[in-house]
C-alpha cells in the first residue's frame, strides 16, 4: 500500500504506446496496491483497450493529492480533441504525447509520483508539432542538466557517456575532467535509489583499450586518469577495459554496470544481447524515468499485435528504483 | 578423397594452441578421407596429445607433394630444439610460433594445403623475439595488402573495413573511395568461395546511421555513394544501417555479412552474439586462413582444460571455404 504511485504517458497516439501500455497495465495491476497513474485521452485510452477486449477499471483525476486507494487513475488534459491519425506521425499527435509527457515530469517533480514511464512518442510527430526537443531524453536534460541515459534488461546494465551526438563529436567528450563529473553523478543516481549496482566497469575507446598506448592514447591520457581519482573518492570503478570483452564479460551480472563512451559501444551490445525485455532509464533525475526500449512502430499500429514485454519490464523497473 | 588438404600452425607452445588443436583434430579426423598437416615440433605436439592421453597416428612430411592418403602429417622445422617455457611469453616461443605459421603460409600459397587454420600466437612472444608484426594477420597483409578481416559464427558474419587502429585514425578511412575497394574486394571474396553469403549489409558511422544528418554527416557524404556505386556494379551491398540494430536484424542469417566500419562496431556485437563458436577468417588472400576466436591463454596452458570449440569450427569453416 505504501508503494510509490507511478504515472504512464501513453506516447505517441498513432503508434503502439497506448497498446503496450494497456496491455502492460493489465499485467501490472495483479500487482496488490499498487497504483498507477496513466497521463493521456480518455478516447485514446478507450480505444486501445477495446482493441485488447481488457476490462480495465479507470478513475479520473484531475490533479490535488492522489487518493490513497489503489487502481488505475487517468490524467487526461483534454487534447486530442478530436480523432488521432493512427499508423503515422502527425502535428497534432506529436503535441498530444508532449503535453501527456509533461504533466507527468510535473507530477512527477512535485512528488505526486514517483517515476515516469513513458510509451514511445515519435520524434517526427514532435519536429511537426514545432518542438525543439528530440525526445523525452533530450527534454528532461533541459530541465536537469546531470541526465544520465541507461539501460537496463536481464542480460546487461550499460549508462552511456553520451547519447545522440556525431561518432566524432563523442570522442570528444572523452576527457578526464568530463569523465569524472559523470562518474561522480552516475555514482550518485545509483545510490540514491535500490540499483543493486556494486560495480561500475568503464569500456576502453580503442581496440583492445589501446593496448598499451599502441592502439590509441585516450585510455592512458584521459580515461585511466579519470578511474583513478574517482577510484581515490571511493566509487567503485574500474577499467578501462578492452571494449569487445568487456560487455561478454558484464552479461547476465546485475549487480554490475558498464559505462559505454559513445551511443553504439554500449547500444550494439545492449541490444545484441537484451532483444525484448531492455528498458531505458534516465538516472540523475529527482525522480525516476523508464521508457520501453523499442519506438513507435507505426507498421503495426492499431491491430493488438504489439509486444508489451519492454513496456511492462520498463514499469517493473521504475517501481524497484522507486522503492 | 578430394577434399583439399588444410593445414594447422601448433601456435605458441606455452600457450593453449597445441592442446586446442589436437583435440579439434581428433574430431575432425572421424571425417573420411580427410588430410590434415601440422605444423609445429614434434616434441611439442607429443606434449599435447600426452596431456590428453590421445592416441592419433601422425606421419612425418618432410616437404614435396603431400601423400594422397588421408590422415595426419606433421611438417616440424625444427625448432625449438630444446623444452619450452609453458604458461607465459618467450621469444623461443615466439620464433618457433612465426616459423611454423611461416611454413604453412608458404605451403598453401604453393597450393600444397588449401587452408591455413592457426592456433593463437603470443603477440607479447613475437615482440620479444623482434618480430615486426603484430600478429598473423599483419603478416598476412604485409604479403597480400588486400587481406580482409572477417568473423564467422551460428549467429553471425561480420568484416571489418579496419581492425587494429586507434578510433579516430579508423574514422578517417571512412571515405567514398576506399570504401568502394573494400566493397570490391569483399565481394570478390565472397564469390571465390562457397561463403554463402548472398547479401551485404553496411552498418552507418554514426548514432542512428545519422540520422538524415543530425547526428552526423558521413553516411550521405561517403557511406551512401559508395553503397549505391557498388550496387551499380552488381555488388549485393545496402546501407547503411543504424548500427545498434543492424547486427540484431543479421543474427541468425548463414546468408547475411555485415560490414562494421571500425574494430569495435563489428566485434562488440560478434562476441556478445557468439560465445563459444567464433572463428577469425583472413579473406583476399590465394588461399583460406582461419582461427579461433580467442587468445593463448596462457593462465590455464598444461592443463587440459582449454575448450576446443572454436577451434574445431576454425577447422571447419576452412574446410568448407577451401572447397
Amino acid at each position: 500500500m505504501t508503494a510509490s504511485p507511478l504515472g504512464i504517458s501513453l506516447g505517441d497516439p498513432g503508434g503502439i504506446g497506448p497498446e503496450v501500455a494497456v496491455k502492460a497495465l493489465a499485467e501490472a495491476l495483479r500487482q496488490p496496491g499498487s497504483r498507477y497513474v496513466l497521463f493521456g485521452a480518455k478516447s485514446v485510452y478507450d480505444e486501445g483497450r477495446a482493441l485488447l477486449d481488457l476490462e480495465l477499471e479507470v478513475k479520473p483525476w484531475e490533479g490535488g493529492p492522489l487518493p490513497e486507494a489503489p487502481g488505475l487513475y487517468l490524467a487526461d488534459p483534454g487534447i486530442p480533441s478530436g480523432p488521432v491519425v493512427m499508423g503515422g506521425p502527425s502535428a497534432e499527435n506529436g503535441r498530444a504525447s508532449f503535453l501527456w509527457f509533461e504533466k507527468a515530469v510535473e507530477a512527477a517533480a512535485r512528488g505526486t509520483i514517483g517515476a515516469v514511464v513513458t510509451a514511445p512518442v515519435s520524434k517526427t510527430s514532435w519536429r511537426m508539432a514545432g518542438l525543439p526537443w528530440r525526445g523525452h531524453t533530450e527534454y528532461l536534460e533541459s530541465l536537469y542538466p546531470g541526465a544520465i541515459m541507461t539501460f537496463w534488461s536481464d542480460a546487461l546494465n550499460v549508462a552511456l557517456l553520451s547519447h545522440h551526438l556525431p561518432l566524432k563529436e563523442a570522442l570528444g567528450r572523452v576527457r578526464k575532467v568530463h569523465l569524472l563529473d559523470f562518474f561522480r553523478s552516475l555514482h550518485r543516481a545509483l545510490a540514491a535509489r535500490p540499483s543493486g549496482v556494486r560495480e561500475i566497469l568503464v569500456a576502453g575507446l580503442n581496440p583492445h583499450a589501446g593496448e598499451e598506448g599502441l592502439l590509441g592514447v585516450e585510455e592512458a591520457d584521459e580515461i585511466r586518469p579519470a578511474i583513478e581519482a574517482a577510484a581515490g573518492e571511493g566509487i567503485p570503478v574500474d577499467g578501462p577495459f578492452p571494449p569487445d570483452t568487456l560487455f561478454l564479460k558484464a552479461l547476465g551480472k546485475p549487480g554490475t554496470l558498464v559505462v559505454a563512451l559513445y551511443h553504439d559501444q554500449g547500444l550494439i551490445a545492449f541490444k545484441t544481447s537484451s532483444f525484448h525485455n531492455g528498458v531505458n532509464a534516465t538516472l540523475g533525475l529527482p525522480f525516476i524515468r523508464t521508457s520501453p526500449d523499442h519506438g513507435t512502430a507505426f507498421d503495426i499500429a492499431g491491430r493488438g499485435i504489439a509486444d508489451p514485454r519492454s513496456m511492462l519490464e520498463a514499469i517493473r523497473l521504475a517501481g524497484r528504483f522507486a522503492g
